[in-house]
């Protein structure tokens, strides 16, 4: 349907509340409260609680699972396109900070909806492609399961939400250097002070 | 207070029930029918939803931290210390699969009480002791941020709740010795079929 003018606003204060409470503690009232409009107005842009977690969730899955689509079957030796997803995963979170942290509270690996559930397999698919030939070009170390080892990456990006300030000392730049390097098995120059 | 005799069964399916639906989409009703009593009985057991979660959440948290008290303070070299950690976690994951999941979900990293605060910060911290020591005697490699580098490790071992089966392909001595070189820096021999 069309999105009446503040689609934006109604998605960015759903995205908040549900981070805030997790989904099933959040009510459309607090949505509405946050956003600064009443309830019965929310139903001018959706019809269930279920289509805002919907609309919170599209942003970062599409985005990172377009973007893994390209870097994975691009150019670019296995390294550097690894380094490369976990840069535009780092940027996804920085971007869409709330939106990431309600879409692995509520969906990721939690078996919840078809649709989700193809995101995250296509998603894993695309990273474990490139940690394959990583292993077979030697980038990556040999003797690596490509599984674990993709499930290790995603499970340290994953985990970013849950402790890391993109604000803080720490930059993006460093944690997708290091994160990669830890993945690489490489042993980088210093890179944080 | 006492304990009538089925708390472990209580304990065991209030585990199933949120880590099924989530803390706030579980109701005592849905718990009292898993371990197959009234949910009037309930009440010889807990007060409140909220008793039960503290004691879904109490079973892995307080054996993780005691471990890792024990190995961290312990002797042996930080490498050696460090995969102790890691068999550890992913021993305390096997053992209480449905606790850790819930204990993920509904507390790890989400600011919700001072007292799951407190453990969190105390197994980190003790980790990162580690993963600093191992930096100094060359064991991790010479660059990496300790506290970046202990998040990844505990962002891999946390995610494996939401992708591994501990009874699949990849039992739970590869996933350890994977995860542990991974973040060593070591290129171990291959380990998988």
């Amino acid at each position: 349907m069309a999105r009446p003018s503040r689609w934006d606003d109604v998605v960015r204060a759903a995205g908040k509340v549900f981070r805030r409470n997790g989904f099933a503690g959040s009510s459309l009232e607090q949505v509405a409260e946050e956003v600064g409009m009443w309830k019965g107005s929310l139903y001018n842009y959706i019809s269930s609680k279920d289509d805002l977690l919907t609309a919170v969730i599209a942003i970062p899955a599409e985005r990172l699972t377009a973007e893994a689509r390209e870097i994975a079957t691009g150019p670019g030796d296995p390294a550097e396109r690894l380094r490369e997803i976990v840069r535009c995963h780092v940027d996804v979170l920085v971007d869409n900070y709330d939106f990431v942290a309600v879409y692995l509270q509520e969906v990721a690996g939690r078996d919840i909806g078809a649709q989700w559930r193809a995101y995250d397999r296509e998603y894993a698919a695309l990273v474990e492609q490139v940690v394959r030939e990583g292993i077979a070009s030697g980038a990556v170390p040999s003797g690596r399961d490509p599984r674990l080892t993709t499930m290790t990456l995603l499970g340290a990006l994953n985990w970013l939400t849950r402790w890391w300030d993109p604000a803080g000392d720490v930059g993006p730049d460093v944690v997708t250097a290091q994160i990669a390097d830890i993945v690489l098995g490489s042993s980088a120059p210093v890179r944080t002070g």
